[in-house]
């Protein structure tokens, strides 16, 4: 349909690309498919060039992305890392061209000695808002690679505790609660408990992750709309049921899960499922893609806010990058790196004050590998042996009838 | 709405902003709503930095949008060019931002000795094809600044003529017929005589600029269809009559003037009145804007084609690396440039090849004034004191009573 095109000419030339799957230690963090398992999967990509420079990029961990990722490999070496459409061409998956795109910025911006912000449209803030992503958990992991003295976290009241840990250690203004694992009357009654013993001022959001039918959801809206509730995340599956949610209630109801790709967006401008959508560079096809999402959302009068897995420091400085060139960000961002029990970038780059994180402002991501522990987090791959995400068999190692049915209420 | 953010800080800083009208000799065009002046009003824009670059941009003129990028300076000047949210935040105006960002990003360019696609994703082709511009035109300007050998073609037979010399000049593979001159009938026997005289193979498309009723349109379209037509461009006004028509016809509907912004969108996807839009840097804020609003046309099943007005070639320079970085761009571009008669950049840059241009690879936009030129054109435009263009005030000093009424037919 277009016209033809040919590939980039290089000017400067990717000689490696480089693959490795890391493995996190994870606590046992509760979700509506079941737990955490001891080790959260992670790849990263390195992109060495001709002039000596290396970029890096972090993406979703699992068989599928490393295989599409080793796959993509000779379509990215001998190619110009400004080259991104090219790239972009041939490896048209967009959760496997995102780390390549954010390697390649990376790249681009220390060639240049800009941070990469400024390859986006430039810094439109410099500190970064996030807020605290509360977790119902268990106890522990039977065998686990990391320190873990969150203890037991299945009731309002330790959540409650959980809570204000997150605020006192990090200072964050909102918090997540990541809904979903207990019985849906229970987790009104932890944000119930959440607003009276946190005062007025916290930002509070839920998130069950579309497990609750449309009536359910509904019911629950009802019961938190006077609380006041920043938004409502994914009570149930599918734009359609979305929808039928968002005409019955009064509160900004927000996705992460209905919406994540370009080819969904006219039914979402048709259905309006939601009034805030949570890019994640991840899932769209990397950084340069979400700001035009953003931009998008802000045309067709949809907010914006950022969407977190568990993640190491590279994808949190891309994350960083992408919220400074972001001028349509409306809400706080979601991270999962308070959880993260040891990085693998070199130095303890991210410090939360406030809440809030410096947008860096040395070249390119302004993030590098701590060869050690990267070395560490590899072996950890190798040595737990698991290669697929798989929350719903962790949990049957405690509940051996649990069964993942959605809805569940 | 959106989180509060702050302005850019500054790395490179722009010292200085020059903006200067000046004013192109322009053949008696005809269109619509009359004839062109023997000057086409453009404004350039040059940025210069501590540095010691200077970057260029183009804009359409007339006195509104000099005295807009004069209000503008003081929101340009002591910026970094990198920070293009931040200076469009100031200059929020698409027009207006527009020269400011293409010569923030020729700047850049410079900068990193990077041609201006490379800053917009990269080049997906090596040269860019272009369309043809016919025009029905007066025999001459009683007064004027250039060579017009191009005589009086205001029949079919002459433009027949007209195109032949286009193809044999500089090679072109499509025409675009700027109609709404003659009557509709006519203009139906001038792409009839065209094809009949140029053969199957070239690509037709013709633009009355809405001059035409819906019924008018809808007769047209049928009447010219078995000629085999690109695009049917603009027949009618606005989106809910150019919707009509394209539910009667069964040819693309392509505008440049239904659809002019991204606040037009939300309309442009539910009422559906084009297959086809024309993106102008000029009008849509910048190269960046014109690259996602591509991304966004294909997202919806909407072809993209380029539009043009008459302008130098700081513009095609521009318009160049924009096609070379639109993976989506669906037909041959639009130019006015075969009527320059002198350009106001060194050299001869933009020569036509089989109707096509090369993507400049030298840093930024790869063309920089020609002082003794630019200077002409500015005497030109003190010259002559047309500060706002009027084709249809031009027409009546050739038909006193000339009414440029809409729609005529």
């Amino acid at each position: 349909m277009a016209l033809s095109w040919k590939g980039a000419r290089s000017q400067v030339r990717i000689t490696e690309m480089r693959v490795t799957p890391v493995a996190m230690a994870d606590p046992p963090l509760r979700n509506s498919v079941g737990v955490h398992q001891p080790v959260a999967l992670r790849v990263v990509v390195q992109l060495a060039t001709d002039e000596g420079l290396t970029g890096l990029g972090e993406a979703y961990g699992g068989s599928a992305r490393v295989a599409s990722l080793e796959a993509a490999r000779k379509c990215v070496e001998g190619k110009d890392p400004f080259q991104l459409f090219a790239i972009r061409r041939e490896v048209p998956d967009p959760g496997t061209f995102s780390p390549i795109e954010v390697a390649c910025l990376d790249l681009a911006g220390q060639a240049m000695g800009r941070p990469v912000c400024d390859l986006l449209g430039g810094r439109v803030r410099d500190e970064i808002p996030f807020s605290g992503y509360l977790f119902y958990k268990e106890e522990r992991h039977p065998e686990y690679d990391g320190v873990d003295d969150w203890g037991k976290v299945l009731s309002p009241e330790a959540m409650v505790g959980e809570a204000r840990r997150f605020i006192r250690e990090y200072g964050f203004e909102v918090l997540k609660l990541k809904g979903g694992v207990l019985p849906p009357d229970e987790e009104v009654e932890t944000l119930r408990q959440m607003r009276e013993s946190l005062g007025p001022d916290v930002g509070l959001r839920i998130d069950p992750n579309g497990i609750w039918t449309v009536d359910t959801s509904i019911r629950v809206a009802e019961a938190i709309a006077p609380l006041g509730i920043e938004y409502y995340e994914d009570p149930t599956i599918g734009m359609d049921a979305m929808a039928e949610v968002r005409r019955a209630i009064d509160m900004p109801l927000a996705t992460n899960m209905c919406v994540t790709s370009f080819a969904h967006l006219p039914h979402a401008v048709s259905k309006r499922p939601v009034d805030v959508i949570l890019v994640d560079h991840h899932v769209w096809g990397g950084l340069r893609e979400c700001v035009r999402l953003a931009q998008f959302c802000a045309d067709f009068g949809i907010s914006t806010s950022m969407h977190s897995n568990s993640h190491y420091g590279i994808s949190l400085a891309a994350m960083v990058h992408l919220a400074a060139a972001m001028p349509e960000l409306t809400y706080a961002c979601d991270t999962h790196y308070p959880w993260v029990v040891e990085d693998i970038v070199q130095g303890e780059p991210f410090t939360f004050r406030d809440g809030k994180l410096p947008v860096p402002t040395a070249p390119g991501l302004g993030v590098a590998l701590d060869e050690e522990k990267f070395a560490s987090a590899a072996e950890r791959y190798r040595r737990y042996g698991i290669t697929d995400r798989d929350d719903a068999g962790e949990m049957r190692k405690r509940v051996p009838d649990w069964d993942p049915v959605v809805p569940r209420w």
